[in-house]
């Protein structure tokens, strides 16, 4: 594991990315969304993918040159169309495009139809909340999850993101409808570990923490059973419905191949009523609730979703972003 | 166990309504609503849970004379104020009005504070999907379940709805975040079953599926552990700020008492940009997905949320209401 400043990791994902096609700025940006993701601990969706996203874009899946377009307006909603452009940056750009309508509106809404792998969603959740914006938004995925009842993968793990401003620092959470990610079943096989609870069906349907099983038999749990399962088919529907784009079952199920999916960012403005100094502390109190009430373990804690991020990052920032060896020798020889 | 007909459990329940202060409007929605409940096959939160509404009129946490008051608008968003009035005709007027915005300007969010129990939350998703809209609600409740991590219940199980129209009905995901409810719990333990699933923690802290132990516990498992526990936070956090209301930790953890309960109401207006014959095929599409893949059971069949409502709704017209005995002999004697 190599420890690299976050300077470093940004101007050379950025050469990486001119030198593909990205312009001045945009290669800047992208470059910046993958170190922020590693600083923040997301090491599944920054640096360490950057290989896999360099091949989306060698293989044509990803056009590095366009922006996306709106397509139709109606107040505080509007359709934008991704033109299969990088997919953090569409997203960037989307709930910007959100967050101002819902400046103008109280709430605003952008469906973006055509577009790529956003990486990791909660960058667009911190995007809202550090704005002053509560921000919610999910994306459709390929196939990659057999609903409840079923043992094909038909239906996708649908991230969905919900973000809360906060004096403290945002509230984000940022979940998939699987129980584990497929990443995650990887890192905890090959640490040897069992998942901490059920997270699949082994090839005999039998319920598994065995992670190796589960990625064999391809046959993961949806978050809550039935409940998960439910979830993501509708985050389907309406990202699909919205963009008039493509649904999970429409998009091709491989990680190299997968392009042209659907995603909703909300934006609703607290502050849209005036200055509301109650508002803000709110949160706040919710947090110390949960703070002040009984953990499990002793000398636990119970936290809120993101806790942990703002620590993970003032760690990253100091001690140098966490790369692969192989990964980062792999970049620096792109 | 007794079979009613909807016309008569409506204008039964409607009467002792009319008696406790309702006008015979609000009576008659009222009591339509609790009927539809029982009729769709929630027997939970319909005819079965009148007895306790009216237990909540009669101490005083509810007001059947009240109508909901806007408090604030800006575009698009609008807070109302629920007066403490009965939270099933609160939450039908809050989505009405959220459709409303929703058609004026593309989506439409009203944030209501100060409201009671909601009773079913299916219903203002199948309000909204069958306008024509996409509905997402959610409540905050009194604290009922413990956070990941934590052993005392101090978030709520925040049920959140969302609602897609579709031309072969609506689809309507309805769930609390914790993976059963109370109400389940008992019906299981009664039945002299296990859960199919683990629920919650035994006195020893041990997962469990013997609903008798989650109940004296009470410790039971949030959907999915950390990620319905994350959710259940910033759903309340959400509906708190925006009303400027109670969040969980505020509303007295006591079914008789609880109110002031926080809610949102969002609804996405599909046809916005004009007619779109495609997008009211996307979700037939995904269905037809569903059902043509393999289901885990030989002859079994992968559903889509709230499939079952419409047959259940048949049968139940065609049978009349299944309502308890002892229930229905409550209610005559009111």
């Amino acid at each position: 594991m190599n420890r690299i400043p976050f300077e470093e990791v940004q101007s050379t994902l950025a050469g990486v990315l001119r030198r593909l096609g990205f312009s001045r700025d945009r290669a800047e940006t992208c470059a910046r969304l993958f170190a922020e993701t590693t600083c923040d601990g997301v090491y599944t969706h920054g640096v360490n993918r950057f290989p896999r996203f360099v091949a989306t874009i060698r293989n044509g899946c990803v056009d590095p040159a366009v922006e996306p377009d709106v397509t139709a307006r109606f107040g505080a909603l509007e359709r934008w169309d991704g033109r299969k452009g990088p997919g953090n940056l569409n997203a960037l750009a989307a709930m910007e495009r959100a967050i101002a309508l819902g400046r103008e509106h109280g709430v605003g809404c952008v469906a973006m139809g055509n577009t790529n792998h956003w990486m990791r969603g909660g960058t667009y959740g911190w995007q809202a909340a550090e704005a002053g914006f509560i921000g919610i938004c999910w994306t459709n995925t390929m196939p990659n999850l057999p609903p409840w009842g079923g043992i094909e993968p038909v239906i996708g793990n649908n991230p969905l993101v919900i973000a809360v401003p906060r004096a403290g620092g945002p509230v984000v959470l940022d979940m998939a409808m699987s129980q584990f990610s497929y990443g995650a079943l990887e890192s905890c096989r090959k640490r040897g570990e069992m998942l901490p609870v059920d997270g699949g069906f082994d090839a005999d349907g039998k319920p598994t923490r065995d992670p190796g099983a589960i990625e064999q038999s391809r046959r993961l749990l949806p978050v809550g059973y039935w409940k998960g399962s439910g979830l993501a088919v509708v985050l389907d529907m309406i990202a699909a419905m919205m963009t008039l784009g493509r649904a999970t079952h429409e998009i091709v199920p491989d990680p190299l191949l997968e392009t042209g999916v659907s995603q909703m960012f909300l934006a609703i403005n607290p502050g849209a009523f005036g200055p509301a100094p109650r508002a803000a502390q709110i949160a706040d109190e919710i947090v110390a609730s949960l703070h002040n009430s009984q953990a499990a373990a002793h000398g636990g804690k119970v936290r809120y979703p993101g806790e942990q991020t703002l620590a993970t990052r003032k760690e990253n920032m100091r001690l140098g972003l966490p790369v692969e060896a192989a990964v980062w020798a792999e970049i620096l020889a792109m």
